[in-house]
C-alpha cells in the first residue's frame, strides 16, 4: 500500500518532563474504501491535548501528535464512500473510526463502542481491529485519514478557521445540555469559562435557557457577559453563592483539574443535575450524600459525543450563529501557546492555521 | 386547647451514650381544623429511627420518639376534615405538614418545602409555623396528629400490620425507581438487602424490570431470591463483579453508613445512573469522574418522597400484591431490635404492634 507523506508537531515525551512539540514526519496508510483522506486546514488546541501530551492519563504513547478539531478539505476518496467528494469541507471530531456494529455504534454513540477494541480516538488511538493496529496521530499535521462515519460536513454559514472547536468542545458542552433537555425556563450555570465553557455559555443560550457564568476569576467577569451569559457568579465570593443557592435547574462544570464538588451541590435545585465534564479524574473530596439526595439531584459526568450529536452541534451552530471565539496561532507557536492554556490565559481557543505547517 | 393524654417511647439522649428508649407520657394538642387524630396501630421501625435517637445528624432534640411509619385508625378529625372519618384505616409517613403554597407543596412534593419553617417532620421535627413551634413526637406512641394532606388511604387489600414499612421505606425506594423510569427490559441492580432493600427489589420486579439484588453477604443469598430477585450478586466476588461491568441501567444503593461509591460505578452500562437513599452523609472516598463520565452516567441521592408518591406506592403496593417482609415485636422489646437493626439481623423489618403499649 502506498504511503502519504505527512508533516505533523509531536512530542517525544512529557511537557512537565522538559519536552516540547517538534517537527516531524511520518507516514500515514492511503484511505481504504470506507475511508476519506483530509487535507487539514485548521485544528483546534484543545485542554485534553495538553494532557494527553503530559501523560495526564497515564496511557499516553509517545511520540504524540495531539488535535481532534479538524477542519479540512477532502482529498481523496475511497472507493465505496459516498457521503463526500473532493473539495468538499468537513470536519473530524475526537474519533476516527469503530466497529459500527455494537448498539451504541447503531445509535450513533461510538464513544460507547462496545467492539473488540472500541472506538479509535482521533490521536493517541489505536487503529485497527484487522490485526494491522498503530498509534494514531491527530490533526496537528498536514493531512488525516479517517472513517467516513467520523467525517462531518461542515455548514456553509460557519467560518471554516472559527468551526474547528466546535468538533470537541462544542459536542462535549451541548450533548449534556441536550440529554438534560435544557430549555427556555431553565436556569443553566457553565462553570469554568474557558475552551469548554465559553461554547456552554453560547449553547445554553442558544436552547433558551437563562445563563450564568461561574468563575473563581473576577478578571473574566466582562468577557463572560460578552459570551451571552446574563450574569456572572464569582465563586470565591460566599455571600454570593449564598444567594444563588437551590436556584439553578443544571450546572455544567468545564474545570478541568480536580476541584470541590460539594462547592457546588448546594447551588441545584430539586431534580437538578451538575454534569462534569472537564475532569477526568477524582473530585477532590468525598461527596456529601446528604446534600445531593436532599434535592433529589444527581451528580454526573460526560465525555465528548458520537457522530449524530457532532453532526448535530455543527448544524446547531450554523442555524443559532454560534461561532466560537478563537485565537489563530502559528503551527510554531504551539508550546508557547500550550502553555497558556495551562495558565488559563487563552480566550478562549486556539485554532492552529496548518497553512503555517506546510508553507 | 385541651390537650390529649399519650403514651409514647422515647430515649433522653444516644444509644451509644449508654440511653435506651423507656416509657414517656406526654400530651398533644388536640387537632386542628384541618388536622386528624390517629389511634396507631402499628409502626415501623426504620434504621434512620436509630441514627435519629443516636444523634448521628447532630440535630437530635431529646427527648426523641421515633416511628414515621405509621399505620392506624381515625379517632377525630378537625371540623374542616373532608378526606376522612372517624374509624378510617389510614397511614402517616416521615412527614405530618408543610407550608402547603410553595411550589414543590403544590406538586405534592413536600420533602422539598420552600415555606418559612419548611415541611414538619413527623418526629424530631419543628411545628408549627404560627410561632406555637414545638418538637414533634413520632408514631412509637399511642395516638399521633397530622395535617389531613399528610394522612393517606390504606388500600383494603393490604395487611395493615406489614403495611407500616410502606411509608417509608416503600417511598423511599419507590421514587427513584419511578423517576428513572424503570421498565421491562431494564437491568436494575439493588445493592444492600435490608428495610430499604427488600421493598426495592420488589417493587422494581413489579415494575417489570430484571432485578440483581446484590449484596456483600452470602447468608442474604436465599432470602434475597425469596424476594423476587432474579439473581444475587455477592459485592465482594470481585470476578462476579466484573462478569457484571457495564451491564446496569440503573443501580438503587441502601446502604446505611459510609461506603465507596466507585465500587459500584463500573457495573452500570451508559447512560445509567445510581441513586443513593441510604447514605446521608459523606461517601468514604472521592467519586472518580472519569469512570462517571466514560458512560455518561449519573450518581444521585434521594430522599423520601412527597404525599402523592406516598399515596402511589400505596396503591402500587396493593396492585403489586407487594407486602413487606415484617417482624411483629412488643414495643417492651424496642432496645433490642434496635440493636439487631445496627447489626443488620432484621429481616427485613420490625414492625411495633402498638396494642403492647396500650394493654
Amino acid at each position: 500500500m502506498e504511503k502519504i507523506k505527512t508533516k505533523g508537531y509531536g512530542a517525544s515525551g512529557s511537557l512537565i518532563g522538559g519536552k516540547t512539540l517538534e517537527l516531524m514526519e511520518f507516514d500515514r496508510n492511503e484511505p481504504k474504501a470506507d475511508e476519506i483522506l483530509i487535507d487539514v486546514l485548521y485544528c483546534g488546541v484543545c485542554h485534553s491535548d495538553l494532557h494527553q501530551v503530559n501523560n495526564d492519563w497515564k496511557n499516553t504513547v509517545y511520540p504524540c501528535v495531539p488535535g481532534h478539531e479538524i477542519i479540512g478539505k477532502v482529498v481523496s476518496t475511497g472507493a465505496g464512500v459516498s457521503k463526500f467528494k473532493t473539495g468538499d469541507l468537513v470536519g473530524v471530531g475526537c474519533m476516527i473510526d469503530s466497529c459500527k456494529h455494537c448498539e451504541p455504534c447503531l445509535d450513533g454513540e461510538e464513544q460507547f463502542c462496545e467492539g473488540p477494541v472500541g472506538q479509535t480516538m482521533t490521536y493517541n488511538g489505536y487503529w485497527k481491529p484487522d490485526g494491522s493496529g498503530f498509534n494514531t496521530f491527530g490533526g496537528y499535521s498536514t493531512n488525516i485519514v479517517a472513517q467516513e462515519k467520523f467525517v462531518m460536513r461542515i455548514p456553509e454559514s460557519l467560518s471554516p478557521s472559527a468551526a474547528a472547536p466546535i468538533l470537541c468542545a462544542g459536542v462535549t458542552t451541548y450533548s449534556p445540555l441536550k440529554h438534560f433537555g435544557v430549555k427556555a425556563g431553565h436556569k443553566v450555570g457553565i462553570v469554568g469559562i474557558g475552551g469548554l465553557g465559553h461554547m456552554g455559555v453560547k449553547i445554553a443560550k442558544a436552547m433558551g435557557a437563562t445563563v450564568t457564568a461561574i468563575t473563581s476569576k473576577v478578571s473574566k467577569r466582562e468577557s463572560a457577559l460578552a459570551l451571552g451569559a446574563d450574569e456572572v457568579l464569582i465563586s470565591e465570593d460566599q455571600d454570593a453563592m449564598k444567594a444563588h443557592a437551590a436556584t439553578f435547574d443544571f450546572l455544567l462544570i468545564t474545570i478541568p483539574y480536580a476541584f470541590d464538588v460539594n462547592d457546588y451541590i448546594p447551588l441545584i435545585r430539586r431534580r437538578g443535575a451538575i454534569v462534569t465534564v472537564g475532569l477526568l479524574g477524582p473530585y477532590k473530596a468525598p461527596t456529601n450524600n446528604m446534600e445531593v439526595a436532599k434535592f433529589c439531584s444527581t451528580v454526573g459526568g460526560s465525555l465528548i459525543g458520537g457522530t449524530v450529536e457532532t453532526q448535530e452541534v455543527l448544524d446547531f451552530c450554523a442555524e443559532h450563529n454560534i461561532s466560537p471565539d478563537v485565537q489563530m496561532i502559528d503551527i510554531k507557536d504551539i508550546n508557547k501557546a500550550l502553555d497558556k492554556i495551562k495558565d488559563e490565559e487563552v480566550r478562549f481557543r486556539y485554532v492552529i492555521d496548518m497553512a503555517t505547517l506546510k508553507n
